[in-house]
């Protein structure tokens, strides 16, 4: 059967597009070929805000039937944060058939070589994007972000994360030539001479183990990076997050079918409710690469016993921010403010603890004490989140009762400085919309230390008072070195200060982001120029996106004879 | 104090060799920038073969007493596989000390930046090939290689692996630029402006576990990565081959202190006899790196256990060459011949079990039975080996009592096919020289299995008889998925053989050699071009040398702001 779509014409399609990211990714420059703009959407084949809703109430009553070998069953039961029965039935698998079949494709996909993959997966990115407005929907009530996040962080955003990761892959694989003449002088006797081929070769089938928060962001590095390089991959959503890759898997199982390979080559595994299939997939000898998001525990879980597979991990941390001093002191509020209530503090990048010198802060407006630095950012606070509209459109929903539980808990923890708030949304009175509880602590007293020493994930910070700005860059320190940290900010006017906390940022491998007072936030990375984290302290083992994330997904293979 | 050797003058000096390397990495075409005629050596500053010589022979009675901090003692005791004491002493260390010293001047090596890293790493690469001469000598006396090989394996050849080690890590770090300016447009708004600082930062202290057998060559790859990435480096010898290792940290400190920076960045950590600190090493909190060349066993162990290190691994596997054809018997003969005595097989990349299809196979002499092949390479075997004074120079001296254990149960595995013959040594009565045996097994048979799936290192190789060239390829694919193999040879004139052949290499990550009848031998890679082992199957979890040999030895720290 001749492929519909040929390598040809999907490098003339593609090429330029993956030129342009390799150009960003060695420059570091803003770029990104996919729009944020909801208007940008609707034309050119992609669909418009009503239409992607309406795809998405389409999917409802509907099953997802892939035609995937080995389904023996239909998952269903997900239910949005916006209290909605999604209503979509997804394939179950059976993994002694699926694997097998998985694999059967692998040789044509490793053959086609990394420029082809690379345009194939950009395919799959381009049909994903042109489906945003359905995807921003699929987020929406999966992770429960409001309509505008789960449309950029689920839509372009992610998308940009796929398509780096498709670049790193492709470039990491090309730096090896497919041939070499290899000609070694013998003085007076003929030279040796050899002919040698490299191949890139896939380790084997990839398991994408999905988050419930960001589904598609924190999916489609590992996806994208693993199939780029000739793996196949599997896909196993969060439970309560499965629509959005389940979408993706059909996307790329439709492309891949259009250019000739195998639809296996991607495939879904939906688990049944208290199912819990992470564990055995995670150590089925077949799976090779792992890409996990999540807790701590089963990250290290997998770290410890999927042995038999490359495993990259993101987990938690303790996120801090120091402020020491500032020259604008409201834009620093400001800024604070947006990033503690953006998605209701659900960012794995959200800032925990704010580490205030106790005797206060120097800032463009005079000194400010330590309390009425946590009671101005709790007014900052309620002054982004005082009306309820707006409130509902940057805070979203709780995305499952344990964040819950841990908001009303944590007004037990110390002294409140900004109370939690209940909003009611008016679609949806269903969804459990709350604004973040900021609690003050004395960083100086070992029974505050239990609080901000865990991850508390949700829309709680905690005001911490330390001795001193020394005192801040150690606690810092401690804080990175033994919990993690996926972000760290500081405000600071003094170069002693900011050189301090740069070396403690570089020392135990933290990203750094200085005295943001602008529309840029301390949560927020932007694909092609900014690292998501390091992979050099305990929240996470790799970073996107770099070479080490994609170097060991395949290996390369030399074949020499004599010339 | 300043810098004797500053970097302005090491980049001036050495920058253009790290371009060629650099080149050479991209293209794999021939490069060397080490000599390996003896006769090169012995002007512009390097020591000739008697100058070496003596070098080495001064050694003996001395302590290399560094002026490490923490030594506790001294260890001595070193014999050569010649017979001779090598009478030299090296700093014991007490690890509660020397780390926290290591420790020390590594902010200043990080700061310094990946170029000087790789300039400064040149600079020793080129000290130490000013002493190939005396490196030999070290090598020979403690690998028991014979005299050129050591001076070859040992010296160029090591350092080119040590160079090929520098030029990816120096690439892998200037992947991401050190600085960015990054302008993201917002419509009509002003555009958001942000200056990113990106500076790669070491994991901390790297290991080098080194080998009995290739102490240089095996070593260098993991010590100028680590290096060159800014990490520290503890170097711990095998209790058997401590010398070349320990010369080796003598160079890397008298350059790092003559560059300005600290000589405690490499140390040395020999151990008593009996004592075993490899364990305790690698489990340390501060070794954040491992490079190990040894038994399965062991490395499993590391893999399993040094959870807080990246874990580089090269252990043991079996190594096939399926000879199913061929259209110049005669070389081939001569070329596997050699293959098995060079080295008494004690290379990791010696064949072992050489498959031959039990009703014969066809060749330009005609059809040769099982039979005929087997005794026909033992001939040949013979035939190079015929002379004394040729074997001593190929073979070299059994390295331990252990490989002499083995080489002589082996005779009672099967139908001996060549028996081991033992030479005197002229000037080293005390060597124990031998010539390999070949054993014939019959590979239908559950008994041989045994043998022939069993890493038996040394001068022993199994020609098994097969079924046909698809049990061959079906017993290679084994092979190599369960034991591993860090080569594989065929020999075939079929096309159909061959692809099968490549199909399995290419799915098991194994690396082939196909029909090499010359002056190339399967057990021998070259740097720049040729990768040693592939990372992928049980014999290595990675390859020497690529991406992901360095990609995550750092990290890249981001430090943004507004611009």
């Amino acid at each position: 059967m001749a492929a519909e779509l040929t390598a040809h014409e999907l490098i003339a399609r593609h090429r330029p597009t993956l030129d342009q990211a390799l150009e960003a990714i060695r420059t570091r420059a803003y770029w990104s070929p996919h729009p944020e703009h909801p208007k940008a959407y609707g034309e050119n084949g992609s669909l418009d805000m009503a239409a992607g809703k309406a795809a998405f109430d389409a999917l409802s009553g509907t099953r997802l039937d892939y035609g995937q070998p080995g389904t023996d069953g239909w998952v269903d039961g997900e239910t949005s944060p916006y209290g909605i029965d999604l209503g979509v039935s997804y394939p179950h698998a059976d993994l002694d058939e699926l694997l097998p079949a998985m694999k059967a494709g692998m040789r044509a996909w490793r053959d086609a070589g990394a420029e082809t993959r690379a345009v194939v997966c950009l395919e799959i990115l381009k049909r994903i994007s042109d489906r945003t407005m359905e995807f921003a929907q699929a987020v929406m009530h999966t992770s429960g972000q409001a309509f505008m996040m789960a449309f950029q962080a689920g839509g372009p955003h992610a998308q940009d994360r796929g398509m780096e990761a498709v670049a790193y892959a492709y470039v990491e694989q090309v730096r090896t030539p497919d041939t070499a003449e290899w000609t070694k002088p013998q003085g007076k006797r003929d030279p040796l001479a050899l002919t040698k081929q490299f191949t890139p070769v896939p380790r084997g089938i990839a398991l994408v183990i999905g988050c419930n928060t960001f589904p598609t962001w924190n999916g489609y590095p590992g996806l994208f990076a693993s199939l780029a390089t000739g793996n196949a991959v599997l896909v196993k959503p969060h439970p309560r997050a499965v629509l959005p890759l389940a979408l993706t898997v059909q996307v790329a199982r439709q492309v891949l079918t259009e250019a000739g390979f195998d639809a296996n080559l991607v495939a879904l595994a939906a688990e049944r409710p208290g199912e819990g299939i992470a564990k055995t997939l995670a150590t089925r000898p077949e799976i090779r690469i792992i890409d996990y998001t999540g807790s701590t525990e089963f990250g290290d879980w997998l770290e410890a016993n999927a042995r038999q597979a490359q495993v990259f991990t993101e987990k938690a941390g303790v996120n801090t921010v120091l402020v020491e001093s500032t020259d604008d002191y409201r834009g620093m509020l400001a800024n604070l403010a947006f990033s503690l209530s953006l998605y209701s503090g659900q960012m794995c990048t959200t800032p925990q603890n704010l580490l205030v010198p106790r005797d206060g802060i120097t800032t463009d407006e005079g000194p400010k004490s330590f309390d009425e630095v946590a009671a101005d950012l709790g007014g900052a606070v309620d002054k982004l989140l005082g009306d309820d509209a707006r409130a509902n459109a940057l805070l979203g929903a709780i995305v499952n009762p344990d964040v819950k539980a841990r908001l009303e808990a944590a007004a037990g923890l110390g002294e409140v400085a900004l109370a939690s708030r209940e909003i009611v949304h008016p679609e949806f009175p269903g969804a459990v919309v709350r604004t973040p509880v900021i609690v003050k602590l004395d960083g100086a007293k070992p029974d505050a230390e239990a609080a901000y020493m865990s991850e508390c994930f949700g829309p709680v910070s905690f005001a911490v008072a330390v001795d001193s700005a020394d005192h801040a860059a150690d606690l810092l320190r401690r804080t990175v070195r033994e919990k993690g940290a996926m972000t760290v900010g500081a405000y600071t006017t003094s170069p002693e200060v900011e050189e301090a906390v740069r070396e403690v940022c570089l020392e135990e491998a933290a990203q750094l982001s200085l005295n943001l007072t602008g529309g840029v936030y301390v949560n927020q990375t932007a694909a092609f120029s900014d690292f998501h984290g390091s992979g050099g302290n305990p929240a996470a083992n790799a970073a996107l996106c770099d070479g080490a994330f994609v170097a060991n997904r395949f290996r390369v293979v030399e074949v020499r004879r004599e010339a």
